[in-house]
């Protein structure tokens, strides 16, 4: 069967795929809270089942000590590429609840928007890539390239097992190139590709200053308060600017290189628009224009901060304890290690030496991710997306973080495409996330494009331009 | 019959009076909270129905919009001094709960010590001061003194509505002088009068720098993060050495008089004691002893802060909102109106233009207390106590507030003498709040003493004694 026809069989079952979208979005696969084991399991058996209805072999979970992978693969190909199809099946925790116009658990369709926690990230872009390989396989009985799918279970909790899962089951996970289905477009107008993201390293921090909160009245101005300490200690991590004041904490200078700075000048970007859609305040490191603060250089954020009675009304206590969670985006050149390790540095240095000080990793640190532009995924995605828009597409970089891309292609040499057909406004990590039903479509007929146009090469000819692609890159 | 024998009678009937404290505690009267109507209504009929028993007169709650005061008096003694007594019924919030050995609302005595939310401040030392005077109407017949007890129920939540009670029952209020069963005793040792407490103001303080909360990837390093502002905030309100740092709330110089400075040292106290008994860490202005830090100096701290993400595991936002309660405890010669002015134009002033900030008051604010030496409360107090103990009490001031003696001094002209029994590391607004049960038998006799000896006078000679000893004070 012809690849237009495939395309119009999937765009005539949008209602089926939105039916099935939805059963997948009711399931609460809340990775980072313990109180959510059964939207886990249930979420898991979903794909399990389906993936085996879909004609796929080897299909399991893949364990790593945490919450498993689900993995199923498709050998029908063998001359042709491998391509590892990356999702996860793991959302954000979704408070606060009482900010959510529809429950978040509970799919609802207003104005051409499925609203549900998770229906953009990435339970969404993830459905898109699953449909592509099912209508190949039930059309046409096989897929232009042999298939491994792989839906991760910790993307929100930061990937804690899946260094361990890609050592248990790497021969599983061998492949030619990625492409992920996480790593959304920046704009609805026009084609980006997606050529690298940020890393991410995340800590919390607790400070203590007495063995128990205190009266304010029979203590107050002559013991140490924890929440004054933790205010401290936040207040010096950031120049006045929004700079970070960390000097280990920043990539070696040249940081930014002047291509990197031409090829994200090159993205349409209207910076007051994009904090006056979110009611924000501009505000960051000097020198840079809002795309470099967010691509090209690091940032650190307090993602949380609390310490002492919190509640309605009052309580006159002297906290005896404040936290914090602090999270670094990374840029490429810098190691995880290497950053969390500095950030520790100067907590310690800070905080005064009578208060006691405590720091955990809140997850495993994430490398940022470069893919070179002239790679086969590179080249296929450009010209299906060329095709569809009629625009030639802009390289982009995310600021935020894949760790799964960095860390595959560090243990199993696999480069990703980011290729999903998320956008940026759809309030992902936040009260009414939503995705565009609209997305579906286009969605689904890249994806099938996009397979079938890697599926002309053999697989020494794919692993050739890669190989040259780069050393093009070095 | 004579006092020995009603302070025999009392001793003997410790274990009726347990019971009746542990019915008492085991109502969870928080006022603070609107999770506890039951509690505080329980409260309330249980004192209502105790006093008529007793044969009080004229009992009553007293609304003035918000938890209504209890009620009652005893009329007897045209002749001589009128005496208010007060306590109060409410408590603070118990939380964090899991921290309590034995649940708050569960009264436990381990090892001499009765352990509930409320059991020291203050209602161990209330139900003292009441069954003194239910001893005397009981084995007498008649009291020393005319009385008027005054129970409220709003001084763990700054007393809102007392003022307009004071304004809406003032004539049932009128009386020659205060006595209350809070503001504790500050050793076990020796003998202390409380002759001064601080003052309180209280806000909220909230930021706002965003519609909502926002992708730390996405936004991070380029858009103003609410828990950074508020850290600067918070950080700028003191010196490196904890003194506070905003000119227009200290008190105007010379603020601390070589005769209150030369009385504080009179005080044995232990600063190092003090500090290592709460693992705390001494942290204040310098120039200052700890007593004084205390009691003659203000103190401006942050009693509970909050924003973004404070859930398990992590979840990279960028906060848009942070709150902070602030509190500072005020002086004799400050104008609580005055001092919250003071920190809101600061506050104003260190927030950047481009954050929303919102302040509220939490609690109508309550001027520091003076009480003059010579008055005849205080002189009947230095004989009970000095005969109980055989030293000579030691005059002090209180670091906490008691915002009644303030105002009772402004709209009804009366001045209260602290006669509490509880002693300062009892962890009252803290976990595992416990009363020492010698405490009560030390209350019971002291009280019975105390009545006794002001009863010896005339309301003449009592109200002449008390102007005099305040013209002295002037």
């Amino acid at each position: 069967m012809q690849l237009d026809a495939i395309v119009q069989d999937l765009l005539g079952r949008q209602d089926e795929i939105v039916d099935r979208l939805c059963a997948f979005l009711r399931m609460p696969s809340v990775s980072t809270d313990p109180a959510f084991p059964e939207g886990m399991r249930d979420a898991q058996t979903f794909l399990l089942d389906w993936l085996k209805h879909m004609g796929l072999i080897d299909v399991q979970l893949l364990d790593g000590g945490g919450h498993p992978a689900v993995y199923a693969a498709w050998n029908g190909a063998p001359s042709k590429p491998t391509i590892l199809i990356y999702g996860h099946y793991d959302v954000m925790p979704p408070d606060p609840l009482d900010e959510w116009v529809s429950p978040p658990f509970e799919p609802t369709i207003r104005d051409g928007k499925l609203y549900a926690r998770g229906a953009s990230d990435v339970k969404g872009p993830t459905i898109i890539a699953l449909y592509a390989v099912e209508a190949f396989l039930r059309l046409r009985g096989n897929c232009p390239v042999n298939i491994k799918i792989f839906l991760e279970g910790e993307e929100e909790s930061g990937s804690a097992s899946l260094c361990e899962i890609v050592r248990r089951h790497g021969p599983l996970l061998a492949a030619d190139g990625m492409i992920s289905a996480d790593g959304g477009r920046l704009s609805p107008a026009f084609p980006t590709i997606n050529v690298g993201c940020r890393g991410v390293v995340e800590i919390e921090c607790s400070i203590r200053t007495a063995d128990k909160d205190l009266h304010s009245g029979r203590y107050g101005g002559a013991i140490r308060n924890a929440a004054h300490e933790m205010a401290r200690i936040i207040a010096s991590l950031h120049h006045e600017d929004g700079a970070i004041a960390i000097p280990g904490l920043l990539p070696a200078p040249p940081s930014v290189s002047v291509d990197a700075r031409a090829e994200t000048a090159r993205f349409p970007f209207d910076d007051a628009a994009f904090v006056k859609d979110v009611g924000g305040r501009a505000h960051g490191e000097h020198g840079f224009s809002i795309r470099e603060q967010l691509t090209l250089r690091p940032a650190l954020d307090v993602n949380g901060i609390w310490g002492g009675y919190t509640g309605l009304g009052s309580k006159t206590v002297i906290p005896s304890t404040a936290h914090a969670k602090l999270s670094v985006r990374t840029v490429p050149g810098q190691d995880p290690i290497q950053v969390s390790s500095a950030l520790k540095i100067h907590l310690r240095a800070v905080c005064p030496p009578d208060v006691e000080l405590a720091i955990a990793d809140l997850v495993a640190g994430s490398r940022a991710f470069n893919l070179p532009t002239g790679h086969p995924l590179v080249l296929a995605a450009k010209k299906v997306l060329s095709e569809a828009t009629g625009q030639e597409p802009v390289f982009v970089r995310l600021g935020s973080s894949i760790p799964i891309t960095a860390m595959f292609q560090e243990m199993l040499g696999v480069h990703t495409l980011m290729f999903g057909f998320a956008l940026p406004d759809e309030d992902i990590h936040a009260p009414n996330e939503f995705f565009r039903l609209a997305s579906l479509a286009e969605g689904l007929s890249a994806w099938s494009r996009l397979l079938e146009l890697i599926g002309e090469h053999t697989a020494h000819e794919f692993r050739s331009m890669a190989t040259a692609a780069e050393k093009a890159l070095v």
